[in-house]
């Protein structure tokens, strides 16, 4: 019998043609898995795809709602941010994309998984250590890596289902190399590929309008959140995919969310992107509002570092990590009390603040306004200063003395 | 001979009621001393006011280049933000300020400093621990924290101010409470004051022009940086000042740089405030914009934490310590290479880049595209990720085997 | 009818004099109150000497089991270390006391709570914060620093408690400072107050002999831990409490954990004291070894931080915050697979590691030998460099490329 | 003619057997440099032996000064520890050494150099990773990841090097796996790769007395810091190298400095090693009690993150690099004031603080003890505690009051 080899599958030029080349090259039985994240493609036809490929079975797997509650609202709680810009919509996928695909192969009993990403990305790392992570028995196939791939153009693809009995209608033009999901989508290649160059938004932007071209009045809007979790929109209340489909609706209208980044890869060269993440940037933005009320200056600090952390290690592809758990538990802590409203008006790309509210705000009317109340007495700011300045103090007196030994010695 | 005391004077209402006060409180000769840090505000008869009011003497100070190149730029090369939102406007600007008083004090001969800043702020700090670092034998006076101090509203002030002899015009109703320099300027008080409240934005703005009032076409410029320093905005070399300057009129215009905040500050509690920093906003930006070209990962990463430091030590008023200059010791190491041109479109609120270059660019653009080449091999990538995610997967392994034995043993 | 304080009461000579100067000056019915956490002072006739004092009563509670349970284990899991030298002994100690305190308060309906540490050090700010974030409503005393105290010397409260009939056999001579709980004795005063003394150790050490007085044999002591609790020693299996006993008893025999320190105190001055933590240095040791076994790289670097992030927190008194139970549950959840053996030996001051083996090392003989396995290929470390190397190899080629252009063109 | 190749030259069976295969395999001109870190090794006979072995010519080229004051030197003044424990002796090594290899090539106009590490070790990666930061160029050979190595033990390379006409008497017996310089000695293999074994350390320890056979009597020393860099040991005023080396006979007579470890590669697996480092151990702790009189609080926390950043550089072979640079200059930024005299006592594996002593000494006596005076007034304390206490509190009357409304209205 056959060993079975679960592909990672989208329906494109690239993992059709990777059917009959794992048949061919090491004689598997192929079992296609589609993963659906929000992608939004055409999920249609796509089984009689496999089939007519060469495929024995194809899963088509609905993981939306569990990209939601598993990878983006932990990403969302810790605001999760990488280099200061990317809101890791790709890389938060990868993992639930993974788990599902070994899911299907313990299933199916499948001895191997075989995933499209290329040699020089990000996203070969992220499958490859939550594979490795979840199943380490079981085999890893990326053919752009591998030395029998011998497919090195669109063209070449085309050739190779054809000589295959493959007919579908492929073109062979390459537009921007793109990931969608339902938190972002990304775009590299053609004139991006030189950082000199302003994009040509025009023809790039899928999900957003360019504020240029954004509605002239701005739009209020408020949301509610729950320990961290967001729970309505505009007084609706909705599961958090709902949410975020809603989100992306009002951002991508009012231009919200468009980043134009280069960034550090894992495997070590720089890379330049444009992301749309219209309903996401604002949900960051959302809980950042609502956390300025209710954390305290100290927890606000670390929980900037865990964020950052966090970024790190889900861009890394180390989601199925002790150290990611770790991070998780310490935000999860933090967010006991993130709870309440916050209001804000999207206008041509700005997300601008109109009022924040929660049952568990430490702000204090009284506390920051000039009076002088049982809390907090102007006077003891002096012992406070005098306290809190004390080692520079000591320190200038002491070299205030050596100063002047040395002028006496001299 | 009665002691000299120098007092931090702005010509308003509270700088001016403290001076007869020093005189009958203390018993103290008082000079002033009128730092200019580019508040733009009335300095014509700010001398005959002094006078007026009982000073023997005025000194007004321009530390504004001081203050560009001291301060402002070590913290645009650290990216240094306070609580991801507050560019440091007026923390910057205390220790500079602080440094002039006591350079007047020892020319002076003076014995004591005297500041106006309340007893619940963060500027009584900045301004103490830094005299204290410079002058620690200084005196310092702080009327707002004094028990002598029985003044306790502007009425109370012109009253006091009256029966002194000063007949100067000020007004009763009191405004927002704002803070002004080059780089920015602050508004607390009234509605702001609820944080459920929207900033009343028409009444508020001073620098800025709102988002919605903004010109309909944006507007492309260019910036040029040497070694992370500013040096010109559309191909004119201009100092540092002139150049947040040009920057404050093109930001101020498209309604860049509008921050709604609600802060931690040092003294303990939240406060709500609004910040206008159209030009600093722009400067820090294309500062970043640069930087992401020439950096590599791990120093991105370090200077991150870095820049978080210094925003905290500077938002605290730690200036003159060691450890701010060990931060920024490490922040200048990292902007050796810091230089090249970045463009960028203003529109409504919006800096949207539009390309970037710099002779010392880490971006490659035959690494970053797909194509195998010298450098790199899409092969390389199995032994990295064999090795990078080896960890992983020996736990993995452990874990697995771990089961099988309890399987076995069950 | 009288409110009631309640006294943080060790049978001492200042917690008595406080007795009587609380009735005296604020018209208080005193409850006393001592918490027992291990410091093996004589508890017999306290309650006779209280009473003896004016107190209407008085509270011995046992808190030894809570103290090593909620307050040492997550401070040995974290490794929480203050400026690398300090295991936190007396700061661990504080939020349980003032915690009790507060359930007494609470039981006696009392409205305010009394200690008796002093103006200048960590003790005051680590009770009372703690008794702020119990009960922010409870007013607290600290009489060293009330300007109704009057008493300046050990004559003075002598003479105070004479005065008011009390007559107890307290010597006025002063010794070391002391705090001490089953964790550990620290000591100040005396010849300590001069830095560039060496301690009188003959002198003052109590828990602990000498290195040099220890004994010639070396002990082998092996521990067992499970999620990161330590659960026996020498095979024995003990509550906490008791293991800390037992590793007291041993450490102490074998000179193990005497520090002599100068550390930086919360109120802003340095000050230098000597610890004795014999059984604790032991229990943090052997908890290490387990975790070089069973962490991995990226976790134990984290954890190192949150370590000293909890000993920041611990030792300025911030317990019960936020802060500190998110970076419990950071802790907390890498200690899922610290469990196994430790074995080391106590030789005169030193303890030296003998082995150590858990179900869940991720060590393996033959992936760290030199053999080429089904896990590693030597070869797979030239993908690895290539990659790892990338972002060095790209500048250093943009550099040596910048300096070629530019000898050309000179 | 035929391209030069450097090699990395240790004299022994390794580096010999690599020079026939070298001109064998590649057609290369060899020419071998040995460069001395302080190995102690015999250099005598070496130039014979390369020449015997088929080399065109050997460098021999003592770095030893250079390795303390540019590499050495930097650590300690970060106080670098990778993981806890080690003191790094190997790494801080590998970056001189390529700089040296590199700089014959540049000289002898060599077009590659060959190194002896394995596939497997961190030395690999912190040899290729200096060379390709300092000569992207030239080509790097690695016989043991070489696919045309075919030598897998070493009667295979003695044979190997019989049948080109070497005869040497290298024994086939391996030891210990060791790496020695004038810092450390390292020891891998044998029963250390079992970490439930204890060391052998009769058998294992070269520059180290265990502390069991060390002098009964201890031994006083005092050393003297400027800058932060040692200047002076028991009164004699030596260069760095010559420190290190007094220290390590003081250190290895007293048994100081054994480390045994579990670590963490960079290549993904986890070793067990014991390292020795007599005279490191000692300058690293003196250096640090120095550090604890001169350095504020503030400053020693940040260094602290930024010395377990300079171990991770260093660790990784990663010191040419921009980060370390920057790090660096942070470092040596706090070392201003780090000048001073420590004195203390080494007996049986204890390095013992006698005293220490400095002009820039921040404690004070007056301000430590419980004494009230100028600088400090035990009620500034009370200032201090309610600002400092204020968010505590704040957030637990919310929570109080939140807990009350529930009261009512349940």
């Amino acid at each position: 019998m056959k060993e079975k080899v679960i592909l990672a599958y989208s329906g494109g030029l690239d993992t059709t043609a990777i059917i009959p080349w794992l048949k061919e090259t090491y004689g598997y039985e192929v079992i296609c898995c589609c993963v659906d994240c929000g992608q939004e493609e055409e999920l249609n036809g796509l089984d009689e795809r496999a089939k007519l490929s060469g495929a024995s079975k194809l899963y088509i797997e609905d993981i939306v709602d569990e990209f939601c509650d598993d990878y983006i609202v932990p990403c969302v709680q810790a605001n999760a941010v990488y280099e200061n810009k990317y809101l890791l919509g790709t890389s938060m996928a990868r993992p639930g994309i993974a788990k599902k695909l070994v899911e299907i192969a313990r299933k199916e009993g499948a001895t191997a998984i075989c995933h499209g990403a290329t040699g020089k990305g990000n996203d070969q790392i992220r499958f490859e250590l939550s594979i490795k992570a979840l199943a380490p028995d079981l085999k890893i196939i990326a053919p752009w890596r591998d030395s029998n791939w011998k497919l090195q153009s669109r063209q070449d693809e085309i050739d190779f289902c054809t000589a295959h009995g493959i007919h579908l209608p492929f073109s062979v033009d390459s537009s921007y190399s793109r990931d969608r999901n339902l938190w972002h989508i990304s775009h590299e290649g053609l004139e991006l590929e030189d950082p000199s160059l302003e994009p040509n938004y025009e023809h790039l932007l899928v999900l957003t309008t360019p504020p240029e071209k954004a509605p002239d009045e701005g739009e209020y809007v408020t949301m509610t959140f729950e320990k961290g979790v967001p729970v309505s929109v505009n007084g609706k209340k909705m599961k958090v995919s709902d949410i975020i489909r809603e989100l992306n609706t009002l951002g991508g209208k009012h231009g919200i969310g468009i980043i134009d980044i280069v960034e550090n890869r894992v495997v070590g060269m720089k890379s330049r992107g444009v992301y749309e993440t219209p309903g996401g940037t604002i949900l960051m933005e959302a809980h950042e509002q609502l956390e300025e009320l209710v954390l305290d200056r100290a927890t606000m600090e670390v929980k900037k570092d865990m964020g950052n952390k966090l970024a790190q290690i889900v861009y890394e592809g180390k989601w199925f990590t002790p150290l990611r758990e770790a991070v998780q538990a310490f935000v999860e802590s933090t967010q006991e009390y993130v709870t309440g409203e916050v209001k804000f008006k999207l206008y041509k790309g700005n997300i601008i603040k109109a009022g924040t509210t929660s049952p568990y705000s430490l702000y204090s009317e009284s506390l920051a306004s000039f009076t002088t109340g049982d809390l907090y007495d102007h006077h003891d700011a002096d012992g406070f200063i005098t306290l809190f300045g004390l080692p520079l103090k000591v320190r200038a007196m002491k070299m205030l003395e050596l100063q002047k030994e040395n002028n006496k010695n001299n």
